[in-house]
């Protein structure tokens, strides 16, 4: 398929080079910086870069909008105007419904989403084999594509509606960024405690580990399952002038203690 | 060495199954519930299990205490009547400070700890070698002694004190019990969307996986450190009925904007 990519993140460029990989056409990539477009449009030998969305081609197959959330319905609007009848235009988003389409762009039927459920950074070259892609589309043979192509990329393809997809995509901060901020917090304990976060790193990855014999749930350890009132009374002190760890070590708390 | 292991939980089973691979001899195994000190008894070829702490043996080199923090301190009293001059005593605790021993069995000069950061449960074998020791004894010749035991089991030891190793648990709190926490969080909200917690655990990996190339404050991603304030206001607004994991939301992004 000829591809348009709408962004240059690390959405779209890991996703790009893996759709080139796989044997797809890049033919045009759009950003709003232009130097970025330039970079991507390089590393996936893309015929065309611009930084005006009045230029994006319409002679493409699939047009991939990868950019910030709050920029996909414009995004939208603009190629609705471009004359795009029965091109197919997806997001990649995890928290935008499919319906931004039919608020920002009714005129446009073929529309769809193709969420990786993943997180992408600059420097790490993801599996993509093993990412979960969350497909939907308007149209049924779209979807089809779209778990076509999904599954050229993904071992992992599913069929997710807009509700499921804000299940996921919230269920998701809880494990990616409030787990992440947790890391970033002991960081700085151990930091003024001039002692290396790298002392931690087996235990967190003993944490995830352990996900793969059972649910977290039944695997929960630490002074507040059991109920430990002694030791949380000593954190509780270690955090003192920290006001705003020490609330979130008693919800936390407190929320392990109900959840059984 | 000849050691006695106080305790038949994940951490004496452990510990012990590595003692004794390295070459050691575990004496006598000490557990209240009898049925599992001959269970780890079996496991470990000790000569003699038993759940009366009078019987405990004099005549072992090393004394491992690995039961739960509150009752360190009443073995640690025990352990002081039997006459054990020169034996060194440890506990494993990374909770309870050397000092336990001072104050619970002041006869006891060559007491130590010998703390594996890391969490151990039933089923899964620990990579002992990356498993960070934390020692620290009373005597300089102890802490030679139990720096050298370390090495025997791992590559990562550490002469730890009693206030770094206090931040160093607070932090595993944070980084393990709460970010488990989490993890069950997130399973429960995916649970009521019939959706499977399998479709995270990329996801998870990655968000860990990242450790290896930067600070995790540095690489917070998410709609909170984007002030991504409608996305967050539909979390909050999915999560209605749930005021608990609302606070949670609301505390989480409110740490995540302030820590920048």
């Amino acid at each position: 398929m000829k591809i348009v990519l709408i962004g240059a993140g690390n959405v779209a460029t890991h996703l790009g080079r893996k759709l080139v990989e796989v044997g797809h056409e890049v033919g045009q990539i759009f950003s709003r910086d232009l130097q970025k477009a330039k970079l991507l449009g390089e590393l996936l030998a893309a015929a065309q870069v611009t930084s005006d969305l009045d230029e994006i081609t319409n002679q493409a197959d699939l047009y991939i909008i990868a950019v910030h959330d709050d920029a996909i319905g414009e995004v939208a609007g603009h190629l609705a105007k471009i004359g795009l009848d029965g091109k197919l235009i997806v997001h990649t988003s995890g928290a935008t419904p499919m319906q931004v389409f039919a608020e920002a762009a009714p005129g446009l039927n073929h529309v769809g989403v193709f969420y990786p459920l993943q997180t992408f950074s600059k420097i790490r070259q993801p599996n993509f084999q093993q990412i979960p892609i969350c497909v939907d589309a308007q149209m049924p043979e779209d979807l089809m594509l779209l778990q076509h192509l999904g599954n050229q990329l993904s071992d992992q393809v599913y069929h997710i509606n807009d509700e499921q997809r804000a299940t996921l995509h919230l269920a998701a901060v809880f494990v990616n960024n409030f787990t992440n901020h947790l890391f970033a917090i002991g960081e700085n304990i151990l930091k003024e405690g001039n002692l290396s976060f790298q002392l931690l790193l087996p235990l967190i990855r003993e944490t995830v580990g352990k996900l793969e014999d059972g649910s977290p749930a039944a695997m929960q350890t630490g002074p507040a399952i059991r109920y430990d009132v002694e030791t949380i009374r000593r954190h509780l002190l270690q955090l003192e002038g920290q006001p705003g760890l020490q609330e979130i070590y008693q919800l936390l708390t407190k929320s392990i203690q109900q959840t059984q």
